[in-house]
């Protein structure tokens, strides 16, 4: 099913050893001045191969436009985009699926789709996917911020090192290699990161994402709560397990005095004091800015030996995964966490 | 917009005070056994005024099933109920939205309805209206049940005191009257909200839910995957403000060697040792129980005196939040998470 | 699955003889001003009983307001609305459903339902369902005028005599009895009616349709003309067979200098000389009268005794249909062709 | 919005001038067996430059596949494939459209999208587009096949010269370069598109489609009707002005006795003697051939010198169209009709 996120549908297609990955966004509307090279920019944020931190191939993921816009401006028709896959080992998959990765889809996927799933690399659940939903994003975010609204996200933790989080101040660390708000506590977090790649082995962490200059009154009761809406758009991201918004599952140990965020005129502007509610109240926005974090689980593709079964022998057999591997996720889904967030935003604002 | 989950659609309407809730339940198809009986019962779970944990309003919530069901079997033609809204205090309210109430949906909904919105009681963003959707995943979880499927949760935890966890063996508490694995803990859980509510105020907490029997490979890649769909129906439940499966945010701390859950042969069954992906791996179910857990804020209406302002003369103003509430809005959401669990479920199956 | 045309979702549920019919109006926004004696109004022209060229039923098809409607303005919550079903003979339609009526749903129904089905009245198949349409249309049509948008709809023919066509002048006669702008040859078709009905027979025609006002630019290309959301939707109005734009079927015998309408400079504005287009241009309003007309088959209940098939004894058989029937359903479907033209109408206007 | 018909979502992008048309299908499912040469048999049917009846145009319109089939099967993945435009002479449209070509989208689509409408060839509004749904309908047409299903059409008319009607008979003509039942009618046909292109103008036709061994119960109540998707799905196709099913616009001169097809028992399966109802009752399939006839209007691009208006000057002005053009849509759109009715019938299915 294409995702639509009210005025914004985006489908996806593709698989990690395909010819390429296709996106077509449609609802954009006409006009709308498109800077590619941001977009480009936007996208090497969660390219690999940038750093030790990452997946040494080095995909230049550059997208095609193939529809919808011209001479820098969209057409009002939908636009089309292809990124191709040139740099893809299928030899480090075998000829066919038969010990699952534990962590992967592929167990599932052997279920769903037998022997016709086009399992090298994770297939359609590679997260090599989230690139033509970077393209999407990246959109979406020239379009948001011609209306005042910015998202931006950063590492808010990587296995219990903390970052410096958005109740305290939202900061734009877009720009920086490694998107924290304290580069000391980057740097405790790049040596999580490489003492558990030296160990054959990869760590979990967080990503926070903040949405500010949003109007209030965005949103739907029930299911078509902004929130719920961010919920789904970020579980597209493979590899994450959770979302909170605000204070999140802070809020199970609090009372209603301490949660509850008090309103005040400043000027004349209504605002909270606080932002427990982090944006978001009965799943519309409150005008305060969009404040939640997501847990990533560790990568599951580790190089330690690990025990899984043959499928076509229907027995316990032992796993090597090869392949070339992030140790650590997080720094690359930054700009996944934000590209999502804004084509909900962007959806959300133009179905009111 | 309606909610639809692949197979099953599910459209509400109402407000806590308009003349009725309604709710049309699309896809289930012709010939399923309906037990009234059993979804009344199961409604009965949400109901307030059963004892002092809840508020003192009794409605009977007797929904009055209007269409699409004859004779105890569905007819194959959509499924209409209705609730009338009988207990409404309306004076409660006054006679215009003038001070949001901190933590409601009062402050957003007066800016995108105006004058317009009708307020009472909350107007469509009440909790109320999860009575209706009791009712579609009453239904849900009936058809389920004839597929091996059951759909189960509990209170995992309240304003800190915590149950027993699912991760250790799942338990249906569902016909205790304050559904915790560990009555010990509830005892505690209880004092914990007599306590708040002698001080006018309440308390958050948190609900586990896990569906057993579900055969591997349902749900799609991206944002077709069942934990987003889980996410963003859970998400329409009022007070949600987190959702985690399996360890959840506990996977930021954690190595992917501790992360994975290693595949084993279990007779000719392929499950994993342990479920720290809480059953969905690529956003399809693995097998293995679905576990996810849900954090609930303390309820919004507290009788303490609190900040807010007025809008129509734009300046500070207290506010002292009337009618009667719940101290503790987590034992009657046990059900209403259920419920969305359920309709997520049957929906992506008959999508299949 | 809802009806969704953009910016508007209608769900319809109920059965000819379920409790009740309801239908729910999701897009509408806050803030419209609803005259429901209107509604009502527009309501009356489709229902039974109102003279001898429809069915002696006296339904009074009185809807009622459940939600989303507060002192005669939208609230901007979903709409929902029921109507009672209180003159159902079911003892006509006998124990269960044995042998089908040629032309109606029976047999089709019967092989998807089984004896689920609800089949008295024709269960969800039945032209009563329309009522609930027309009161959404009347809705619709209520914000359309607003806009300075009239849908009018007129018979065009009934068994061959013909009324005048819109293409020569548009003028609303919904205020006549029998709503034709000529009213001699109004008489003419009555005689056709009279004449079927007296021979225990029924009779077909046509429905023509317009809407004036529109706004040029309106509508997708592809499968999101605003033609093809029209045609499904009239196709929504049981005994439909056929729907044409503009000149229709006459292009077939046309040759492009002849059908193509040349553009002219009316003041300021673009018009067309002729409108053979109907209004319609790529699947996008031209800004011209969108006109386009509807074939109705004969009702298919008719006195006279035809052959078919008894189901579970899987042998030919003589069915004799009884019960009460409109010898021509052309007279009541006029405003629910209105109804269902205004409803895509609004819809695509707001996701424009 | 992407089309979707149930179970299979068919999402397109591109403009006549674009750098490629995009197709995105989803819904198909894994395992299916993909004859790619079969696939390019049926999209030549609709090529241009076959022959002197079409334009002169020589595109290879080779589909590209980029994802979602392997090594001849469906991988479960959705399906995305590409068509270059190779062979575009853009200076044929000047540099800005500034007079509007009577019949086409120009007009609206100005008023619409501004100077940002890719307006070359007639950007996403021109019967290229047809291109790639031909390729989703070709896939379509293999996996109905495979369930004993075959859509079919043909030439039913051009310029008042008929072909013999599927009524009396359903004949597969795909292979013939003029696809007609009667070939001496083909032959007054070809005379009067021969006759039309020396006079530098255009003529109309109509295209009837047949569907045969669907199975009974296919379709949904009210606007979920097998009738109206498929009608939808046929106004998607450039030039379309009209659709009838089984009798058409001829049951407006029936009776019921006459227009009510009687059931019999065909050895055990129930039949009706006639087809007037074209295959739908209810709108759902009666197991009859699904039969419909499809009204095509002349090719709006002529040689002859027409009246418009100069949109940047606002007056009147002549217009002479350049460029090639068929002087007949209606041969290359028998293809495009099998495609659209194929994707309606599989979505259908898949739904049920």
């Amino acid at each position: 099913m294409p995702f639509n996120t009210g005025g914004i549908t985006v489908t996806v297609a593709g698989e990690s050893h395909a010819k390429a990955l296709t996106v077509i966004i449609e609802g954009l509307g006409a006009g709308i001045k498109v800077d590619e090279l941001e977009i480009y920019r936007f996208m090497q944020r969660r390219a690999p191969g940038k750093n030790r931190f990452s997946t040494p191939r080095s995909e230049p993921d550059r997208p095609v436009i193939l529809s919808g816009i011209k001479n820098g401006f969209t057409t009002g028709s939908p636009i089309s985009a292809m990124i191709e896959n040139t740099n893809t080992r299928s030899q480090d998959y075998g000829s066919k699926l038969d010990i699952p990765r534990p962590g992967h889809a592929d167990y599932p996927a052997s279920v769903k789709f037998g022997q016709y799933f086009n399992f090298c690399g994770g297939g359609q659940f590679s997260g090599r996917l989230t690139a033509v939903l970077c393209f999407a994003g990246a959109l979406a975010k020239q379009v948001l911020r011609e209306k005042g609204i910015e998202v931006t996200a950063h590492i808010s933790s990587i296995h219990g090192i903390k970052d410096k989080s958005y109740a305290d101040g939202i900061e734009d660390v877009s720009r920086k290699e490694f998107p924290v708000i304290s580069d000391d506590q980057g740097e405790l977090m790049k040596a999580e990161i490489d003492s558990a790649r030296l160990d054959g082995d990869s760590v979990g962490g967080s990503v926070e994402c903040a949405a500010t200059g949003m109007m209030p009154g965005v949103g739907d009761f029930l299911y078509g709560g902004i929130d719920g809406e961010i919920a789904k758009a970020v579980f597209a991201i493979p590899a994450v397990k959770g979302i909170e918004f605000g204070s999140g599952f802070g809020v199970c140990t609090m009372r209603g005095s301490e949660n509850n965020d008090e309103f005040f005129m400043d000027g004349d502007t209504v605002r909270t004091r606080t932002n427990n509610h982090g944006g978001v109240l009965g799943g519309m926005t409150s005008g305060m800015p969009i404040i939640f974090n997501v847990a990533f689980k560790p990568t599951s593709s580790i190089a330690k030996k690990q025990n899984s079964v043959s499928l076509s022998e229907r027995r316990n057999a032992e796993l090597q995964v090869r392949g070339r591997h992030d140790p650590c996720i997080v720094p690359r889904a930054v700009p996944c966490v934000e590209a999502m967030c804004a084509l909900v935003l962007l959806g959300k604002i133009k179905s009111e």
